[in-house]
């Protein structure tokens, strides 16, 4: 029966890639513009990367432009050149579709390599011997219905907080090693010059083999926020990638 | 102030193209696979083509393969060729990544021309003279909230209703006009071969001026349903888009 | 790394379960008290048997007793004997446990050799030439969140309908064959002598290909209900397993 | 079509005043008895001034005057009389119509050229060189459904934290700048007199560029609360009006 | 001591309102601008008026416009002359802001002598003598949360339902005189041009001592729907108006 | 310990009552007015008598007077006078104290020998050769978390569907025979002298074993509802306790 | 119109009782077991006593008994007798029916001339010079809703807290001065020994013109709970009655 | 009537047992997987056990194996070949599958005596002269309406906090007793080698008379969690029964 043929090869290619992909060389956390670039960079470079996203859908905060006005702002076009997205140039700025500028950067991603699970949830980190090995997920429909069920585990050489803000990842880590991070206040509103700048430049890594990436770089270190400005979280994505190449040597 | 500049370029820009997409060739309701084929092949001929789609993301029931398991099927793969997504041949069956196989289908559509209005609900369609002229939309979070807030419209030549089941649109039609539509009671069930037949047979014109793809031909003429295999969807979408490109002579 | 082998050896041993019973003699939809007594007869015989519960426990209303007093009653007790439930003559009828009841029965059945997939939801059957052929089935969790996600199908020579009131599978089919199910009012209040043989008595095939059993059986028949005494479900789950297996010639 | 006229001039009048009205000297967050009367004043001086609201409706907490017995009351009525409010005395205070009165102040400080967005949030305030310098808004659907949507920016001369109880933009300030408010517990209980009396007092300037008016200066300086008696509103949203037009030299 | 002279004077105030308006000359149900500008055109020829609104606030969908674009059309601009609304020639139409509108025509009904009861629900009308002699109302908050809490009565020579789609108070007569109202199936789209003019047409008397104005007659009716233009609902508002007054003879 | 005692006698109580009160003379479904004015007139003739009531306090509508004004209103006052609630003679009625009333004649109620289950659900009725027999009861927190959970019986020589609107155990009866029950669309709109009247002249038997009082009565027979004045439901619960003493021969 | 004179006497004779009960001997929060013991001792004794409630039954936690069996327990009997409830001796232990204890304390207050507003919840305290002289209050429903409409107020010589666990007009006042509360952590686990002479031993006052009785005495003291015995709360609503008539002179 | 009968049964045997099990050698908080193996090695040696279980349906975190594939690992199998288990040995570790783990276990449990209460709460625990003597339960359904419902008590020698993460009954012995349990940071991630060992080794009496058992064990230690393997978990489970058979000298 052609109903059964369908469900056996689904079950079969999806269950193969998952225990494929239990093993990588890094495993990005957030389907967002950041961990988007950072999944095409790595991938394009022949790293084996996995990416989980709790939601349904990839994109993250991108579809829906400034208040759902879906028009997304960068102030440079080299990446978006790269992965195709068509470019306005208004003023200073050059403007894209936020749907255009969101399937483009998935698809490109995908289509360099990039192993991505959605409706799957990181609900921990691994960390062994005080380093971050891989991350704990589950079902993202079982999390978001409270369930009581356990999850699985997909390990990583490295491994990349791109929760956007909060920074889910770091966030764990902060409860149990709080003398590591930042604690003092400082300024959290919006200013697109220092947030995009200070966005990129503290990209890296922030805990033995966990990285962080795009907004949830400006959760860890109190940076202002940016609004619907993408540049930086491009340039964050392809930052991480190419401090995660150097430690792959690739 | 830069950030006023940003929110500047993205009103002007998202209210132009909204104040320019009022009027247009045809206009699409629904995101799904069905819809952006058609807004692919529509625009790729130079229709000029708006979609609506309620929520913020498009894609509609791709994103999550068969009960999560992200893998799509189909029986033939010309048309993902065309739009450059990665099949493997299993069995008779195509199989390709939902995610690619989601941002591979919207982001050819974007690039073909079509416009895509995103967390943008229809509400009603326009009818006059007995002939269906356009849509009547509102915000899509002002809907989801229950607020008393009266509609705009888009007008088109043609409307497709592609809001898979139940559809939408022609569901409004049908409450007016029940003589209409077929009433008898047929077979709902799942059944591949019958579904993705019938379903690019039926795809049509169902009342002057309104169109109807995908899933939603077969909630108009009770056929059975097919499960996570997308090939009628591509198709019925590939075929409501030529018979419109006739009536418009492109 | 250990966490990567656990979660290895789950994912291989749980999509090869799936993948070997997604073709069946019977197919049992709710794991209550008839549908577990027929998976536990069914596998005794050498069935291939699977059923789909979609809550993540299994045990249907029995866990409550009445009003959550977690005692429950029978008129006889030679199937508890069979399944090793403790059992207390009290008058003209014989007590046991809730707890003890529900998880020895579905042990049985486990012990058996039946196949449970719990969290597994049947949305649809599969109708082929006018036979029920399966089911159609999604994570539980997806359905009750109400995701726009596609199912995949589980087929089996016989599908047993023991989802108890309402009768899901039965109700599907009514839809689109009205005619074929009775339609005149009749009593549907307790009435435990009566529904207890009747019950029973009515258990069998109600479709080519679609049995029906347990509280599913006063459902479709307009029988009166029961009440918190459980022997007409364990009689019926038993009777539908003879019924299928004369068919199956086992 | 006629409806097409309607909608682009609705389009194009609203995306024509959201751009006009980005940059402002005045941008006010609250659109309550205090707020209004500041809008008005502010307005009638020449200021050009813009208001948000989050809600559909303006009026704040005067519709429901005292537990939903919609009177409102005053000790004074010079303000009442210059925006055309019905009063009545009675004992030594004035008593008016809650539906009167917010409709009366909101018509007036339209007439006098306040430029009113409601259903936008204000998510955060910009802050450069360590003054404030306008707010970050979005969508109020968009925020109440909780969708990962970016805002854009509303600046100013001068911004008005007009949000009442708590005071909201003061509150996000607050977080970075602990030191700069008072933190000693005081008395919080209802105390007419002097809050009143304080209300009007505290109005002010409480960092560079941001100002503080109504129930959110009680809530800054932790005075008493008042109750459905609406005067120290009114001369709390005159004083900032006259501060802040001080400033503007008009 | 104040507070309780505050307490005490609106207490008093609002239920001698409360009982001085029980018995009127004509009760609007709906606080919306076809409600609204009945109330206005009664009050001011010195007809005894009381109109109910349910929600907290009145202006019913005025507030937001076009899919929460502020800004509302006319095709005429005599009525918002009369109520001092601001407007501007665009094309063929007049636009006037919607928050000018709302709060300018709410306020020249209270200054016409109207009373308004917000938070106040029709849940019943009252009939005597196959006359509707009033309605049965409920505190709006008791009615929201479902408490189980009698309802009181006002009772007026007339009765205009003015509560929009669908029409509460003719819908509850329609469910025990099924026979008077019109039962076919109409068209219901979005038609301007007819149901501008419709909706003026059959404002009227449907049922003796009940009148229908705005939105709701075109739900009695089956008129086609109009979006963000308001002139209908202002010409209906002001010829209810008329009719009563007749029957008033004042 | 004395913890444990308290326990145990709690324990104890409950269920030897409730075990006593199995099979009774009467049983009432629903505590407000009319079933209580039904228990206290029957318990105090001696009829073994048990009452439910599924939420946890009784009185069902008493408590809110009308739209939360706590007062009730009678035209006479005898049954007030013979449980002992304070009357005030205002024009042609008599006033009380809602809280007053609705503990008073629970009070008496329970005085005269009835027997209470609150937080108990009637979800069903027994019938037995065509004669009502008792009611099928469950807790009601499990009945309102919908928890899948038996049910027990409570029996009966006569039953009172005391439910107020709608009347649920007629309800029950009518799905399995609506002939039976008048079924002509009648007046159903707020008229106290008719209500009153009606309610009490209908009060009694309408199915064998079967009585219906207080508001149901309204309910069965389309008679107009009566909002805060409760004679009627006295009345109607002191005849139907005449009726079944009669029956009862006592 | 019969409908219009029940109307208006329930509104003038609620109003009346509510403007005649804003100035009070003393006023109560909270319609528990304390609450309304200490209700009828100091109506019996003349003080001018109001008592208001949120929820629309009273009674608090008395209904359930014990998990809902409805039983409750106490040592001694002297107030139970006094209030005319049937009592049981069970060992060392009294036991009572849940629903006569609870409506015949109601009911006792309400004769010796107690007022009580249901439905009306109290939050906040009016504090003048050091002194509680009263309460604020709002719609019970209006507070469910959240909805933004203020207060009014109701002031007595004396105040009582009786809003059991946790106590919240203590709360309030804690949140201000904390210093005058025990914040040392002890324990509150169920001891019905020391509870029940706690909780009578510390009620009194706790700051000047507030009083605290019943459960709430034992959340300001971290008193351990007692579980369903009542004779400690009837004693601390006795001993609160008699600290104030003491105060009161009476 | 059979129906009284069937009612009369279940009442009396639950009461009965309920009764009986007020006071026991032990209580178990929690029908997990440790909780069940304590009960099943406790009940085995002859200590009369009662467990809660605040849900209807035992096996706590069993059912959904890891996210949602329900299979789950052990490294020994000892126990599993005691209770019966069907286990696989695949690499180092043994698979089984989860629902015939989580129905042997429970069904071993109740064969060996123990008595199980489900949809009962421990909200508190009683502790008497600083020993812990046992718990206070509620309905569970009460508990998750939130409704004001007082508990009782069931108390025992030993009580097992085996309520998993987090330990319920330790965390409120931890609020009156902070300095008895450990405050500083540790890791809490995943890691099964760890907690495993762990989890068994600090199975034990944390304060006189509570005992901790399984996940519990993990949040008092702050231990790392362990993921979808079990064999931890009944170790523990047999652990705790082994110290406390001790205790008994059983």
């Amino acid at each position: 029966m052609k109903e059964i043929d369908i469900s056996r090869v689904i079950i079969e290619e999806y269950s193969r890639r998952l225990s494929e992909y239990l093993e990588n060389d890094v495993v990005i956390v957030g389907a967002g513009p950041a961990g988007l670039a950072a999944a095409y960079y790595l991938s394009k470079a022949g790293a084996k990367t996995t990416m989980v996203e709790k939601k349904l859908s990839i994109g993250g905060g991108i579809w829906g432009g400034a208040a759902g006005y879906n028009v997304v702002t960068f102030e440079d076009k080299d990446i978006l050149d790269e992965i195709g997205v068509t470019t306005k140039k208004q003023g200073q700025l050059y403007t894209a579709d936020a749907i255009e500028f969101a399937t483009a950067l998935a698809y490109k991603a995908k289509q360099a390599g990039a192993e991505i699970f959605n409706l799957t949830e990181a609900e921990d980190i691994v960390l062994k011997d005080e380093i971050v090995r891989g991350i704990v997920v589950n079902n993202g429909a079982v999390r978001s219905l409270g369930l009581h069920v356990d999850p699985f585990c997909i390990c990583a050489k490295y491994t990349i907080d791109a929760t956007g803000h909060p920074a889910e990842l770091v966030g764990m880590l902060k409860k149990s090693k709080p003398e590591l991070f930042p604690q003092q206040l400082q300024e959290y509103f919006m200013n697109v010059e220092t947030s995009e700048a200070g966005c990129v430049e503290k990209t890296g890594e922030v805990f033995s083999g966990l990285f962080v990436a795009g907004m949830a770089v400006c959760d860890v270190y109190n940076l202002p926020r940016m609004g619907p400005i993408f540049g930086g979280m491009l340039k964050s994505g392809r930052k991480v990638a190419e401090l995660i190449k150097t430690k792959l040597e690739i």
